[in-house]
Formats: structure tokens, C-alpha cells, sequence
């Protein structure tokens, strides 16, 4: 019980995973893993809280030094999570987050098994279009393109422990948290609990 | 996801499960299962809400028609869980809660595959004790058999999905809340919802 949880969020483009991730932070107080990567900063970034912004070769040093705990290629830039803040977040007995893609997350499980994964998703097709299209920052032709990598995505969504639909914004923040308290009470998550009373009671 | 669910709750004698089942009832309006028992009712006990009391014959005509989805015999009294309210509350979606002990619940694992499991506990010895001499209605010797059959009661507690700490009550609560809602997103209890959306962006 006091290692701290592993929790790996994952979902199609407009699922809402940013905000969900953003409100689980502010209200519960978990730890949130910063991703490095090489893309350039979008307008309004800050690096060390939206992304830790590298060059190719700083990021290409990080993952020869064994600095990341998983890092991917997607389309031209590298993304990663880096080791140090995980680690230390999870010895001292937090719940950190990591709102990273699909192949990211099956390296994170083989690596940490106890790792928490839900995967987000809209309720059906037509609403992730429409919250794509809501943003109004993207073209008809980037709406696509992300339709597109979400039925690749969709195709991984049986790695993850949790299927999670946001439909309505307040109750899928709820039923993230009831997923990530709830972890903890597995019996798998018990072992040492049991063991204990087990030992009490049969010395009584 | 249009079935319901069954959510078997068992524990030490003395952990609090009556007052926890009683305010998931009353709070969440889950339903719950009325056992039905030979043993004679208690100052206060009323026929078809803390049982259904029965004869022995009754019983055993209950047993002999299917009537039970488990029954079993404990000191003297048979116990049993009638069919016909559970069957038609997991038709209509409902969840239904099942308040039995570790036996019974084994018996429904094997025919209800996807029932959420329960064990509700104190956090030790001592506290289940004194949660016992509380209550001040047994005598001491009372105790210490309740105490032994909670150490029997304990080799079981792998059987079971969660184990629940009854440490402070309305975090208790909460958390059985939270095991019952997490349960319906696990990606097994999915399967139907992960197909249509895969099919859905694949036709896109």
C-alpha cells in the first residue's frame, strides 16, 4: 500500500482527455507525468508544464541514459515519459498520471504490470467528429486524419484495463476517480493485508 | 450493459456490513436480495425484509424446486438466496446486492461469473474485537467464537475481487461506490460497446 499507483490515460483525439486529466489533478491532487518531446511548442505551451520541449539530440540522449520509461515516433517527433519524476512520485506513495498514445501505454504495462489503463472515448463516431469540429482549429482534413488514427487506436482499446465514455463531462470525472480509488482494493493489490489478518486471526 | 449486476458483500462478523448495505441501499437504490433461513427470528426481525422465515420443509421444497440460486447450512439453520428476485432484478438492469457468507459466495462466482465480489474487513484484530464487545448484546464467549469463525472466514478472502477496510464509515462507503461503478467500465464488461465503436470508425 505504500507504492504509489500508476494510472495511464488514453483516448481518441477529442475524447476530452486533457480536460478530464486537468480537473483529476486539480481536485484529487495526483502527480502529473510532463512528457518530453521534439515537436515545437504550439502557441501558449510552456515548457515543463505542457511538454518538456528538446531537441532531437537532447531527447536521443535522454533515451540512451535510460531517461525515459517509454518513448515513441509519431508522425516526425519523439515523444517520452521521462523516468526521474515517475519514480520518485511513485516512492513517495502518489498516484501520478500519464496521458500518453496507445503504443506508449502497452510499453508502460509491460514494464510496470500494476499500471492502472483506461482508454477515453466519445460515446459513438458522429460526437468525436463534432467535438473535433468544435474546437474550430482544425481543418476538415485534420478531422479525418484523426478519425483515421482513432480507428487504429480503436483497435488497441483491449489492452487497457477500463473503457471509459465521456459523455457527460462531470460524471466521467467521477467514474476516473471511482476506477483509480478502486484499483487499490483489488485483492491482487491486498496480498500483504491479508496476509497480515490471516496471521492475527490464527493466533488468537 | 442493459444487464444488471450482482455485487456479493460477505465479512468478519462485527466489520459493519449491515450498516454499509443498508446505506448503499438507501443512497444508490440498489436492491437488495432477502435471504430466506430456518432460523427463528430475532426481537425486532421482520418476515420478508431481514428474511424470509421459514420451516425446514419450506426450505428444503424451495431447494428441491430451484428456487435458490445457493443455500447452504450453517450451525443448525439453513440460509439460502431465493432465484426468482435476483433473476428478475438483473433482467431489468438493476444492481442487486447479495449480503452472504464465504460459502455462499463461492457458490454464486461459479454461476453468476460476473458478480463483483466483496470482503469487507476491519483493519485488524483488535478493532473487530472491540467493534464486537460494542455492540454489547454477547457475551464473551459469543465473541471469541465470532473471532474464530472470522479466522476460518479469512482463508477465503482470496476467493473474493476486492477487500474492503471498514476503517471510517463513510469512506467505506464511498469506496464499495466506487468498486460497483468501476466495475461496469472494465474492458471485459466492454466487449459489446469496443466492437460497435471499432466497427463504426472502421466504416468510416
Amino acid at each position: 500500500m505504500s507504492k504509489g499507483k500508476l494510472v495511464v490515460i488514453s483516448g481518441f483525439s477529442g475524447a476530452g482527455k486533457g480536460t478530464i486529466v486537468k480537473q483529476l489533478i486539480e481536485r484529487y491532487g495526483y502527480s502529473l507525468s510532463v512528457s518530453a518531446t521534439t515537436r515545437a511548442p504550439r502557441e501558449g505551451e510552456v515548457d515543463g508544464k505542457d511538454y518538456y520541449f528538446k531537441t532531437t539530440d537532447e531527447f536521443l540522449s535522454l533515451v540512451d541514459y535510460n531517461g525515459l520509461i517509454e518513448w515513441t515516433k509519431y508522425v516526425d517527433n519523439y515523444y517520452g515519459t521521462p523516468r526521474k519524476f515517475v519514480e520518485e512520485e511513485l516512492s513517495a506513495g502518489k498516484t501520478v498520471i500519464l496521458e500518453i498514445e496507445v503504443k506508449g501505454a502497452a510499453n508502460i504495462k509491460e514494464q510496470y504490470p500494476d499500471a492502472v489503463l483506461l482508454f477515453l472515448t466519445t460515446k459513438d463516431v458522429d460526437t468525436l467528429r463534432a467535438r473535433l469540429r468544435k474546437r474550430g482549429t482544425e481543418t476538415d482534413e485534420v478531422i479525418e486524419k484523426r478519425i483515421k488514427r482513432a480507428a487504429e487506436e480503436s483497435e488497441l482499446m483491449d489492452n487497457y484495463d477500463y473503457i471509459v465514455v465521456n459523455d457527460e463531462l462531470e460524471e466521467c470525472i467521477d467514474t476516473v476517480h471511482s476506477i483509480i480509488i478502486s484499483d487499490s482494493y483489488k485483492t491482487e493489490n491486498m496480498a500483504e493485508f491479508i496476509k497480515s489478518i490471516q496471521t492475527d486471526l490464527s493466533d488468537e
